[in-house]
């Protein structure tokens, strides 16, 4: 990495815990994708003296300073004022972008508070960066060696801006990062190390990082030539096998909606404890009604019967959190609501056990035109993270199911 | 706000962006409340040098800093040593923590590496703050008039070890700060003001905050007589009227939850656009068995009429996307998942438009004993957006129709 680089991210929510700072770690991916590397990023207070210090500290830190927030049209937003200031250098009203102002306010039909045109306030020798989804325009500053950006804080706002920056350091530091990341699902991480360890032989240069989380475990490389890094991630990939769910940006959702849309298959669920969770993840995808049907959330044990079609026998013998109800919930999905494939998930997210089963315990089955399976899990934490992770479990275990079975052009 | 902190969060992975600071803004939310005013906030890398940079100007921005991250068993853990550094003292080994570290290991059944030990050591002069949920203890230790703590990086580990700071620093402090919040729903932010603000006197020494988000605009009063804050609260309600859907800690999903189970009353869903995401909301609470029967989403079309029993001829006349289909989901809801009440939801989600219908068109019903209600929403954003909204807007109804009705005791 060529470039280093300083965060300052402005605003009093942020110190008093009323907003998180996502804008910090996602400029610190955007940056490091373009060879830029974050070695301190600060949070401060809307408060003038105090981003002063926050800003000689970053000039001190790193070659570029990026600032987010504090550019905005009323008394607190003092960007501009700090970053004039530490520059020793005086704010000019931009007759410009005085116009684009008018011009934005007369077009809402809203009377214009003569405070906002400080958002046409550009420091000397700065030059704005067009903002095309808000007021308040980006700047930029040349202070001694270094350069200061000053962006939106609204993180859609920040995004929109931030094209033009990336490109121009991107330049400066020659050096583009690339990542290629394997994504494994079944696996635990100091398996999936293990395994990747033996096979792949990692050279100077490249990075090699394991994320776990979610119920997935990410094998990512890091590097400067593309080739490499793929080929990498494709050894990689080889030897985890059928745990390897996806690649790079992929989605488990968009993995498994691409599968059953190849297979020109339909997927619908019988849930119980996630109430409506993989429903939710199967339609998140723009154009999901192509594979998706709906889901049956039978959080009621008798509407696993009348809704979902489960044996009243099975159900009183076998229980409701059962390894048999599971397969039942998957067949009565697929039968009930017409689809090809069915899913059916049963278990206990807790606190409290259920009929003797223990909180985490979770049976996922998938039903299909050439036979079922069925798993048994006993997934880590509390409610909401079994929940979620049950989640997770039932798309593998479809995608899994799917993998087995041929596409038949 | 007799003190002032300075937060230093350490760890690569909240430079590159891996993992968010949640840290941060969870711990500005508890500081503030025991009347700790947090006026710097930085992230910094693994680096011992950068580490006793960042540590030195928290020093000099603050009367307590607070430190996460870098306390754990591998070479990268490197905070011990930047305190002692910065400190100007040794590090020195705890018999008592050795003793801890490797019966806990015994516990496990694993072996334990050497360099796991770094855990026990503790700089001289200061106290280790015990874990009882990880294996490294937190660190306390005062540098000439400062003080300096330092906490595990895993949200739920660092939760768990700062009950005796916060206890500390709110004796400390002598001003424990308290807050009062009337959430609401349905009036736009400036509205919202508008009425608090002609309604409610705030005294000095009270602050007033609004934050608008997910559907909801809450109005906060902070400040550190909690009873006069609980009249400006109750005040503020009263003007609001119905909007009010909750006080301080509550969800939206545990009021409706109240609300039914005071009433006997269950609940059965509709939906389509939300695909699951309703259902997944009225169970999210233990116990909303009570309450919560279950959903049938019904994304494919012909399901609203096979599985939620909307007449055939409706659907043809009105559209799946329509305020007479929603008004006929929430009733087959009720009916088909036997329910006091039922929802109902339709809509475009996104990205493209359905049957002429925009993004963002939305039909909620509510159907129950009395009658039935139905609203036309038109909500913004994008298609997960879009989504989300639908389901705190859908609960928001249920709430007002429930209300609406009394209690019968």
């Amino acid at each position: 990495m060529t470039l280093t680089a300083a965060v300052v991210a402005v605003g009093d929510e942020l110190l008093l815990g009323d907003t998180v700072n996502t804008n910090a770690s996602w400029l610190g991916g955007q940056l490091a994708r373009v060879g830029v590397q974050v070695v301190a990023s600060t949070m401060v207070g809307d408060d003038l003296p105090r981003m002063q210090v926050a800003l000689r500290r970053a000039l001190q830190d790193a070659e570029v300073v990026i600032v987010t927030g504090g550019l905005g049209p009323t008394s607190d937003d003092v960007t501009r004022e700090a970053i004039a200031a530490v520059a020793g250098v005086e704010l000019v009203r931009d007759a410009e972008l005085v116009q684009e102002l008018t011009d934005r306010f007369a077009a809402y039909g809203y009377a214009m508070p003569a405070q906002v045109l400080q958002q046409a306030d550009v420091p000397v020798g700065g030059t704005a960066l067009h903002n095309p989804v808000g007021s308040a325009p980006g700047l930029r500053l040349e202070v001694g060696e270094r350069v200061v950006y000053a962006l939106p804080g609204p993180p859609h706002e920040l995004q929109a801006v931030i094209a033009v920056v990336l490109d121009e350091l991107g330049a400066r530091s020659g050096s583009v990062l690339r990542t290629h990341t394997v994504h494994t699902s079944g696996l635990g991480e100091p398996t999936v190390a293990e395994l990747v360890e033996q096979a792949v032989a990692v050279p100077a240069g490249v990075a090699l990082a394991y994320l776990a989380g979610g119920g997935a475990v990410r094998v990512r490389f890091t590097g400067t030539d593309d080739d490499v890094l793929r080929r990498l991630a494709d050894e990689a990939a080889a030897v985890l096998g059928d745990h390897v769910w996806g690649r790079d940006g992929d989605r488990l959702d968009e993995v498994v909606h691409r599968a059953l849309a190849a297979r020109q298959a339909t997927v619908a669920v019988a849930e119980s404890l996630t109430g409506g969770l993989i429903g939710a993840a199967l339609s998140r995808l723009p154009g999901s009604s192509s594979t998706f049907r709906g889901s049956a959330v039978v959080y009621a044990t008798d509407l696993k019967e009348t809704l979902a079609g489960v044996p009243g026998p099975l159900l009183a013998a076998a229980g409701a959190v059962s390894a048999e109800t599971a397969g039942a919930l998957a067949a009565g999905a697929r039968e009930r609501l017409g689809a090809t494939y069915g899913i059916g998930a049963t278990g206990v997210a807790g606190p409290s056990e259920q009929e003797g089963q223990p909180v985490g315990t979770v049976f996922l089955a998938v039903s299909g035109p050439s036979g079922a399976v069925v798993r048994t899990l006993r997934l880590p934490g509390d409610r909401d993270r079994v929940r979620a992770l049950a989640v997770t479990m039932a798309l593998d275990l479809l995608r899994r199911h799917l993998a087995a079975e041929p596409v038949v052009p």
